[in-house]
């Protein structure tokens, strides 16, 4: 009968999209997700109008939704509610947070993914305590979010926070941006890959090299992992490269932040310690005094949905009243 | 008779402390200027303190001071007002605050001298319309201030923006803080002056050769200035690697801050287009859409003045009540 209120939201990643009703304190009322429909932006909008109004409904009566929150993998301009670009969604220049405000009748916030899965962390997950947070999400790419005395740092535009294209070794691989030795290109599941193979020309590769079947190109990351949980040393040895460059990307972030907590999450943050040890290695050596003292480096406890719970809890600080 | 209401901003550097009262226009009403006392710290104090009172009795019946600002070279423990290192300073874990508030009976605040510096040519300089700045002090460091959202960036404990200390080359030169490659490392006058010895022994360093008597160890940063403009060669050369390196960190501070303007200041930023120009060419040819088309690259308006008129600004905005 008396419906506690709550907020919608949504995750818009390039294979998937997830989007659940949440309560106040975070708990998922209601989940769904869907495989991402890429062919153009009008279907992909009407497969996202669609998964609201089934959520919607899903909840009724249990959870009254205030908003719609919706994280999206690309460039958003916060201002306009527009996403400007995203590479791997059919999404241009478009209005999103207008069109589901009037197809789905709910006041609607937009946001970068990485930034809510940060603020996500913040209010649900590691971060709850913290005021001054930096979010890292180590996938394919590296995404980040901000947070500065407890809000999403947005920048002019909307579009800071791009700390995956932080260049941290000028003279590196070209990376996805068109600039060169990104942190993304250096410590993301991609540089992964690429250490890797070079590995693989350098000797064979090991177990990695037997798991691709002695070509190179059939290296994945699942397989560097693999290996390295069961003890193979080129294995090791490839994690130390991704993870040394990770910790300069941190030591970076630490100087120029001074945050409590560095939030590592994402695909490649599933291996832990192999990988962070590592990056701690570089930043108890290289960052800062007092800086590196007062950060902690820890894995967030959201998983997969911090995206979406922080989507939602956008939703509360954006229109809540009380 | 009725005497408007000012401040007193200080700015303690290395070689000399500045005073002065400033009206809430930010026009200084009365200056004074002394070499800094390095002999100990309760020296150098005492020296402040006099500073202070004599700066309060000259302007005595024209501006009457709501408090006390004071810059430092050095990093600083915001909500202790405590100075916590100080490379060039004879200061160390001293509560600088209080011991002011206390021998000149005035409210005071204290902070980073290059964060003033921002924070002065926001209030009263080139960046008096944005909200979203970072500033770069480029003298023989790198020294750097944030404003996130009109207001200064300090992060957890005061110790934010040590953008000077941004690793961009891992594998570059040892910096003075203990890591290898940071910004400050390769863009600062102190890189000016490697990379013109390292061309020095390379070819004998054309007129900065000359000029240095045949002995690179007696290369300055003004001879390679004076010798670019004379039009030598090697001197543009020289100016052009470290505008590159410039340009590195500067694509850095645009992608992780989306800000509208990059204020550069510091005895290097005088030269003007010389390091400019090729830094300029770096962020249009590596930064990344929208935010390289928001953010201006402009030169500091207020030169060594900023930090002693952004403590001004400070105690304005921090005991300000109408």
């Amino acid at each position: 009968m008396s419906s506690r209120s709550g907020a919608i939201g949504v995750d818009i990643g390039g294979t998937k999209i997830a989007a659940a009703t949440v309560d106040r304190q975070g708990n998922i009322v209601s989940s769904h997700t869907i495989s991402t429909p890429l062919q153009s932006s009008e279907v992909a909008v009407d497969a996202i109008t669609r998964l609201i109004e089934t959520i919607k409904t899903a909840s009724s009566g249990i959870v009254e939704p205030v908003g719609i929150g919706i994280a999206v993998a690309g460039t958003v301009d916060w201002a306009h509610g527009t996403i400007v670009q995203s590479p791997n969604l059919p999404f241009s220049d478009l209005k999103l947070r207008a069109i589901i405000e009037k197809s789905c009748g709910l006041p609607t916030v937009l946001d970068n993914d990485a930034n809510l899965a940060t603020f996500g962390e913040k209010h649900y997950g590691t971060a709850r305590d913290a005021n001054h947070i930096v979010g890292l999400t180590l996938g394919t790419g590296i995404g980040s979010g901000i947070i500065c005395d407890g809000r999403l740092y947005r920048g002019a535009t909307g579009s800071a926070a791009e700390l995956g294209h932080m260049v941290i070794s000028a003279s590196g691989p070209r990376c996805t941006c068109g600039s060169y030795g990104c942190f993304e290109e250096m410590a993301s599941g991609r540089a992964l890959v690429r250490f890797a193979r070079a590995r693989f020309v350098l000797d064979g590769g090991g177990l990695i090299g037997e798991m691709a079947g002695g070509d190179p190109v059939r290296v994945t990351g699942p397989m560097v992992t693999e290996a390295a949980r069961q003890g193979d040393v080129a294995a090791n040895e490839v994690f130390a490269e991704v993870g040394f460059w990770l910790g300069i990307g941190i030591n970076n972030v630490i100087n120029i932040f001074n945050p409590e907590i560095v939030v590592i999450d994402g695909g490649m943050a599933e291996v832990g310690e192999l990988v962070l040890a590592p990056a701690r290695a570089v930043v108890a050596e290289r960052a800062l005094h007092p800086n590196k003292d007062v950060a902690k480096i820890v894995r967030g406890q959201l998983g997969n949905q911090a995206g979406m719970l922080g989507a939602a809890a956008l939703v509360f600080e954006t229109f809540d009243a009380g």
